[in-house]
């Protein structure tokens, strides 16, 4: 199989889209892979060549998903001020909590439950972002910016939680005040993590 | 029908058991009614005389759960202190996260997404929690035992779906540390309310 990379990259990613939007009208054992080609104006034949069965997609799907996690995390991590960016990463995670987005995360959560290999996906990625966020509070802390006593990395799945949490009420209100939803959490994680006033460079205590 | 009531009580909860076993399993999809027959070891017939459909077990299985929570928040509903009630139902909440009991809950919020009368049913019953921990942290703030300054029905939502989001984390985590995220949730819970310390009655600010 030769494809070329940028198109086959696309490819796959329109695959992917359609499969959201069938996995999302009627779950991940609802939908077919007939549906999945309809969804796509594809022919089967090009479907199976980017991947060999639903579970395959439903694999990339959750993959897909959580690399974009780790990406937008990816932004915060060694920037000066920690707590800050922390701050801007919730409203950014916030606003990108698009009913559909957030019924497919259910959705793979679900999927995890029964399907250790998409368990094994969510596991590593859930890890792998507690561990950046553990960093960014250790570092926060570190540098006198915050205050928690708490262990990071527990405080970081908490926080994760929450997210999590707030997509699946979202998935089943598209009227859910995301608004303040999103006020309580900064709220939350500036109670918790109690962030000290930054004093001018060479001000001592 | 004429079934005396605390047997069919009895053999409807063994069925809805039973379903619960069966739909860990398999899935509200995969599973079928043979499989909840099987799983309870009782007749179609029988299985029958209590639920029409896997669709109506499912709903009875989503009315349990939410029942079960509105049961354990209705003890402190009245409780002198409804601050100190609230940290006992975080202990009793997390002490029930069992991860099939988690595992479970992750299915009825998939189905719920894709399913008008499950979610009917969990927007109802989570309007009803909310609503209630509202009013336990307004009389909390009114009587002076906590200075939150937020919504207080915001608050409740978060609260819930910080919970809903460690079930998550436990379904898919039978050795997720449960002690320790009790306690971040817990002093999540003491930082965003700031209860203040109860004087000895009489004694003036």
């Amino acid at each position: 199989m030769v494809v070329e990379n940028g198109a086959a990259e696309q490819r796959r990613a329109q695959i992917l889209s359609a499969a959201a939007a069938a996995f999302l009208r009627r779950g991940f054992h609802g939908a077919s892979m007939q549906d999945v080609c309809r969804e796509a104006a594809m022919s089967p034949g090009s479907v199976y060549r980017y991947f060999r069965s639903k579970e395959d997609i439903i694999e990339a799907l959750a993959e897909r998903d959580q690399a974009e996690s780790i990406e937008l995390l990816e932004t915060v991590r060694g920037r000066a001020d920690a707590f800050d960016a922390l701050a801007e990463l919730t409203d950014e995670t916030f606003a990108r909590m698009t009913p559909s987005e957030c019924a497919l995360n259910v959705e793979v959560g679900a999927e995890a439950v029964r399907n250790p290999r998409v368990a094994a996906i969510v596991r590593r990625y859930t890890d792998e972002i507690a561990g950046t966020i553990a960093d960014v509070l250790r570092d926060a802390r570190e540098r006198g910016r915050i205050e928690m006593d708490l262990d990071p990395e527990a405080v970081a799945r908490i926080l994760m939680a929450t997210l999590d949490g707030v997509r699946m009420q979202r998935a089943l209100d598209a009227d859910l005040d995301m608004k303040t939803q999103a006020e309580v959490f900064r709220t939350m994680l500036r109670s918790v993590l109690r962030p000290r006033e930054r004093r001018p460079s060479g001000t001592a205590e």
